[in-house]
């Protein structure tokens, strides 16, 4: 059994994974931290764990957590993370962090599209992009993992085959995607009101948006170039889901089927790639809850142009869902144990 | 390992059944009947499913699916029922029920209430209604359990305590409930289609509602005298969850801590029911996705009347959660073996 | 043409009284008020406004925003209405207020509810409690009109027939409402946000909702004796729309169609009272957007009670709207003018 | 007072345009017919209505609607159109129609992309593309005037100044559009029902929508060549309201302000295009309820993309507020009349 520490945990991505920790066989959560609920129990914030898990929250005190649990899952405010992760790296704790501090290769890019100083420049090395599909042998013995954005995670799986196969003009890239408002955290904004959500769609941070950088970093070291696309998210007046609508132009006539084909022997040993049959399309609801991406694609023969989809939770495997696949193969786990739920679809 | 068929597997209820039986280390589904999509995966209808339960659906040959498995529950159209529990019951079969078919003791009752002749007198006498909480024993050896109603559920086990203790004036019962959409099955009506639900609220079948007459029955057991409510029924525009708002004069003068101490006392070997403590109250989202009743007491000084707040969600503990509730029970299993998960909040 | 300023204007009842009165022939939105947006467009905050009102937002300067107007709504957060109205009634002009403040006969009764010191008793004598169906007379010449809550607005509407003409047992009224989120505000509180909003149906205040005191003062005056009701708000996941749900047991035997009738003949000069036919009930998309009040009624013939269901827009007949309607009477308008709209549906 | 028959009137787009004509001055509604309701009031289809608009839905008599009104709005299933639109110009009406089957100057691309046989090529040539801000000259006289799709008023405004331009690169245009659930109409399909659609979202109909070819031949019109888009719409939780989030290669490099001050040039005779300032974007609640389009820019430098989003009210501009416009154009009223009312924003 392995002790697990949730930094954070009365967020929606902590809450999250409290909840599907709740079938986990192998992973026994020993200690929650939260700032804003320290001495309450979690079941008290969040009543749905009423009976279940009713754990009272500790508060944030680097030496008596670091003895509660010997890895730990941070999901922090931007900015609080550099209190916290050095001090447990120097207690020879693992970490995955939900930050974007640890999904970066190159401090220049991060601190040009976060518009601060990098923290922890001197634990970058330590760290690994977090998304299994691609960095699985590394995330192994990571002593910090950065967890991936949901939008990347969703981006970057839909497009990966495509790029490393060479099969698309690179600079024709664009990511048009939705995401459900859990996306924003358990935050008050106004934008995020009900009131103002509800009957309303709209995009927003068009052309500027931070999970760019990231899409794009991964996808150059994937297509060995440097890669630039167009991403433009938008909010969908729902709770949780993502949706990626991706669009290249091929660099040579393939059929719908054909690319079927190559995407499923491409994922054919990562157990949450589902790749659609012809004629099929995600949807938001199959994922949600869940960890598993869907992806569908569609080939325009008129313009030779690849539409690919590709969903997930973005509470799922856009965050809690997949910090518990990187946690399985941290700990030499089965990479889906305590994972293998289905969607919702109701 | 027990082998069970789901018969009408691709409705609401039956794909929740589905759903939450992933979880079961005890039950295999060996079949699932679908008259609809016979000869389908039952992923293809239901992507969510996809890899994780693809069997494909069978006809409804009551011959083959017998020899499938010992234990069936049926989610049938009405009218339908009455073609294959019999020929179950013939067979040796257990059968949990959907219908309003086997939840009554008096047929005239039924009768009156759904307009109909009832189609099998001649089984009632081996079934039992199978609302756990109060008819546990009787469902451990029933052929046949008659599955509760979602409204019944979430009144019957809200109000109970305070009739079976003789607190309140037995006139005074008035019920208001609310239900979100799957609460009418899966239904192409033109009432249930978003463009109709969506920033909406109604009351339907106001003073007609057939499980009027579902809910008196069982709180007459509990009273020992003939109860007559007011039970009014509303749409909420979200798609799981229900709430009943229960209003009755109290006899004697009582608080709401000696209330809430005596639910929970009364339920104090119900591991679902969960009493709320003095002050907090049911939400949907607490429950959505579980097996759990939650239920919140507050009492009105001024007026000596006490609102009691039950909410459950309507496919599962309404439904398809109490179904396996009740299958536990009759294979001898733990009550809550395989539905242990907390309701999903987000 | 008269001149109307509206203090408070960037609130979603203040927002819906521009929205509204863009079709009003006789009054002329002369000044905004707002202290978070002054000196900003309107319509720069609500860009539904843009080409269509761009009127930039005027501090709370009362010297100058006194010699725009001659009548002025003030939509204020409970507490500053002190500071501006009696300033206002000072240089003689007239106020449509929302604030609880000027809907109370007794003090008392108001300070005990509201757990505050009335801030202005003086002026209590000079004001009216805006309700035109009860007391469109008195509010002609009213310095102060009171706008009294929605969920008064809506009870009192549904109960007022029955109680006037001493149908009911005065002690068994119990008034189960819900309402969209609109009601709460332009806020910023958690339990508003969308994620928490959405596929969630709650029961909030239960017993202690300040409109109870309301409600109840208004049922007294018509009922000629102290009346005390049950009432308990619910918080359902739209934006707009309020359904009453109001149970009450008959004095004597009456048919549901008995009571429509004497309903009809009750409202018969009443503009905006629309009383269902038998077999029909309101639902709030009828009123969403309007300032009717649909009233649906049914006797439970089994138990001689009587439920009746009634429904308006919470931001229209609820505040806005009956704000615009009360202005007509002050102003010697017709009462419907500029609020002929019907509701959304969609 | 011109009098107007709506054909199809009990259906999403014909009841929004009873909805709209009430704030009407010189439109009188003299028939109302429908197939399902007739004979019934359809204010007892749509309860909205009442008291507000209560005329009884007429059967479809040709020769007894074309003595009630000389101009006539069709909103029929496709396939239905042809039996009535060709007898209403032998009598001398003028026909404003909402199928397919008057947007096209090509019958082989209408036929190649409805899959069907034109009805009535005879009629072609007397009709006219009801867009106005395009072809309002050609409206004025016209005797049958097209309306158009949703998703082409909402696509074609968005991009048609950067096409008439020649500022960008006529291969590289991609269209993501989203749509709420009435676009649908007045279905029963299973896939619009609320327990289907809430909490999803999904892209349909991938590169094979209908639209695409309307679109396409209104861009090549502009362009003065052949024009092939990509265009992907997906399907939102919510009732009213349309986004295109339009991307396309510049040709020269162009900043957003200099192509936001191009916009309002190019759309400065349109009443109802509102191009908004820099760093502000549309969504789709300022116009919900409204005939207005709203147009956002934004220029990615990195990449020398321009990415357009344009938002309309698939009901309102997208449909019947666009047949009405088109209606007051072919009788000589001003453009906007009847239609200045704000968005719903709430």
């Amino acid at each position: 059994m392995i002790n697990l520490g949730i930094i954070g945990a009365t967020g929606y991505v902590g809450i999250e994974i409290v909840r599907l920790l709740q079938n986990h066989p192998e992973i026994n959560i020993s200690t929650v931290v939260s700032h804003s609920f320290a001495g309450q129990k979690i079941s008290d914030v969040y009543p749905n764990l009423k009976n279940i898990f009713d754990m009272e929250c500790d508060q944030l005190d680097i030496e008596k957590i670091s003895e509660k649990a010997d890895i730990f899952i941070t999901a922090l405010p931007h900015g609080v993370s550099k209190e916290v992760i050095p001090k447990l790296i120097e207690r020879k704790k693992r970490v995955i962090d939900h930050s974007g501090d640890f999904r970066y290769r190159s401090i220049e890019v991060y601190e040009k599209w976060y518009n601060i100083k990098h923290g922890m420049p001197h634990l970058l090395d330590m760290s690994v992009y977090g998304l299994p599909e691609f960095h699985r042998e590394k995330i192994k013995n990571a002593k910090i993992v950065g967890n991936p954005g949901c939008y990347p995670t969703c981006s970057i799986i839909g497009i990966a085959p495509l790029l490393e196969n060479k099969l698309i003009d690179t600079k024709s890239i664009i990511i048009d995607a939705a995401s459900g408002t859990t996306g924003a955290g358990r935050t008050t904004d106004l934008s995020c009101q009900f009131s103002e959500c509800n009957e309303n769609f709209k995009a927003y941070k068009v052309s500027n948006h931070r999970h760019t950088s990231e899409i794009e970093q991964e996808l150059s070291l994937l297509a060995n170039e440097d890669i630039m696309i167009s991403f433009t998210p938008h909010l969908v007046p729902m709770k949780r889901g993502m949706l990626c609508t991706i669009y290249a132009n091929l660099n040579l006539e393939k059929s719908t089927l054909e690319l079927i084909d190559m995407y499923k022997d491409y994922y054919k040993n990562d157990f949450f790639v589902r790749i659609m049959d012809e004629g099929k399309l995600p949807e938001t609801k199959y994922v949600a809850g869940s960890n598993y991406v869907d992806v569908g694609i569609v080939v325009d023969k008129r313009l030779n142009r690849v539409i690919v989809l590709s969903a997930i939770d973005n509470l799922g495997k856009g965050a809690s869902g997949q910090a518990i696949q990187d946690l399985n193969i941290m700990c030499g786990l089965p990479e889906n144990m305590g994972l293998v739920n289905c969607g919702l679809y109701l």
